[in-house]
């Protein structure tokens, strides 16, 4: 038996794609249907209730491309929004922080946990309630990083501010006795060598887009879902901004193939997408 | 005669409020209604397509509160959206280009002017074209300064990283011979000390923002719109940010008043708002 429906993955932006190039990786028969919110990204400093209200928006639309999953590969809308997509959809929705706090647990034998995020992230708690539910003699340190997506999307991957910045975003961290680091943003990924230097080759660094993706080829499996066959995929964003195909690639670690822009003009925007 | 109606004022985010703050200095007896579109800010990485029709939603907004004229005071708005605005708008409607283009000039006999924004005002040429329209001998030296928002609204205003920055992104400005420097974006203002230090005193720096607040000021006045009395002003955002107050705080010179989150979950948001 095999389900030829594509999986939905939305993010904020595009570093969404961090983890679409992992699901090509591990699921190279999956069709993929993405959908980056370019016009409003960023998402990492925006309340809960508009994340939320965004992420069901977004969820909406990719129901309408008849996804049999929704892999939510963003940080802050799976800190926020998780519960109420879960409850919500039919469909089953997978959220980047379960599986990162998961390889985690399994990489820190005495529980000493850093996580780096966005503001939303960080601030909404749901690392740190996932981390204690499954481990409770864990101690997790944390912090806000802000100013890692503008530099990222500024392409200033190994300029000497990143570095600079890295060392203070990073200074408790580093002295922390650490066992393992969640880069809790699909945009970390970029920097992982100026993290990983920094932060010492004995943490484990563990990539939230990765373990999400992996997470959904295990689902996939147990449910009898996967599919067979030739994939076939889509991508649309709510906007074509400025240096679009260069950060897409720096994501995707390929060109990204043509690209829908979705008008959002008036009305549920979702309903005036024309069918695929 | 006298026009009680309030003045509208919209902004990407909260840096409008610095052309509030002149507003309020300028015009004590004006009420304002200022949108800032906190859910989907910022403006100056997007498309110009996305920021028109952004800017059409928020107008639409303040029309219908009765504004008798509109200061878009947001500068990757002015750029794109200036033309389309004043031309479905029956309200005088002011934008940040024309005004700091005219100080600029005024202060430039020699015409050595130079520009700093985002990427969207850098790349739509509008305040390019503005100064060759009116002053075609001058010269222009532009540069997108992209990582200046977020550092400012991560609270970095003399933080040692936003010098390195700032010294990255000016440089070539700083060897141009300028007599004058645009701050084109509704932010800068706020580290305004640190770039005069780098680009130095003899370059006079044009305020964007104020500067549009003074032409609202001589335009009301020439068309007999003053108001009379007690102003009585509104303060609407699309979102309740992550660091609100003291972000808005910091471009308004003291707290804010109370704010009204619109939600625009469905539909034509604006249609949505009770009436004021």
């Amino acid at each position: 038996m095999s389900d030829a429906r594509p999986i939905g993955v939305f993010d904020s932006g595009l570093g969404g794609l961090t983890a679409v190039r992992e699901l090509f990786q591990a699921l190279p028969q999956e069709s993929v249907v993405y959908f980056g919110d370019t016009a409003r990204l960023p998402y990492g400093s925006k309340s809960g209730e508009t994340v939320t209200r965004f992420s069901l928006e977004i969820a909406s639309f990719l129901v309408r491309h008849d996804v049999k999953c929704l892999l939510v590969a963003c940080n802050t809308a799976s800190s926020y929004a998780l519960d109420t997509l879960t409850k919500r959809l039919e469909i089953p929705v997978v959220g980047v922080i379960q599986p990162a706090v998961s390889a985690a647990i399994a990489a820190s034998p005495h529980g000493r946990i850093g996580l780096i995020g966005t503001l939303g992230t960080i601030g909404s708690g749901a690392y740190a309630s996932a981390i204690q539910r499954q481990a409770p003699a864990s101690r997790v340190v944390a912090r806000a990083c802000p100013l890692f997506v503008p530099l990222i999307e500024e392409g200033w991957l190994t300029h000497p501010v990143t570095r600079q910045v890295a060392e203070e975003y990073l200074a408790e961290l580093r002295t922390a006795g650490l066992e393992s680091l969640i880069l809790g943003c699909t945009h970390y990924p970029l920097i992982t060598p100026l993290i990983g230097e920094l932060i010492g080759p004995s943490v484990r660094l563990v990539d939230s887009g990765a373990e999400a993706a992996r997470a959904t080829a295990v689902m996939l499996r147990e449910r009898d879902l996967l599919a067979a066959g030739s994939p076939r995929h889509q991508f649309y964003v709510s906007d074509q901004p400025r240096n679009f195909d260069r950060i897409a690639r720096s994501f995707l670690g390929r060109p990204i193939p043509p690209t829908t822009v979705v008008d959002q003009t008036d009305l549920p925007w979702f309903e005036r997408v024309p069918a695929p």
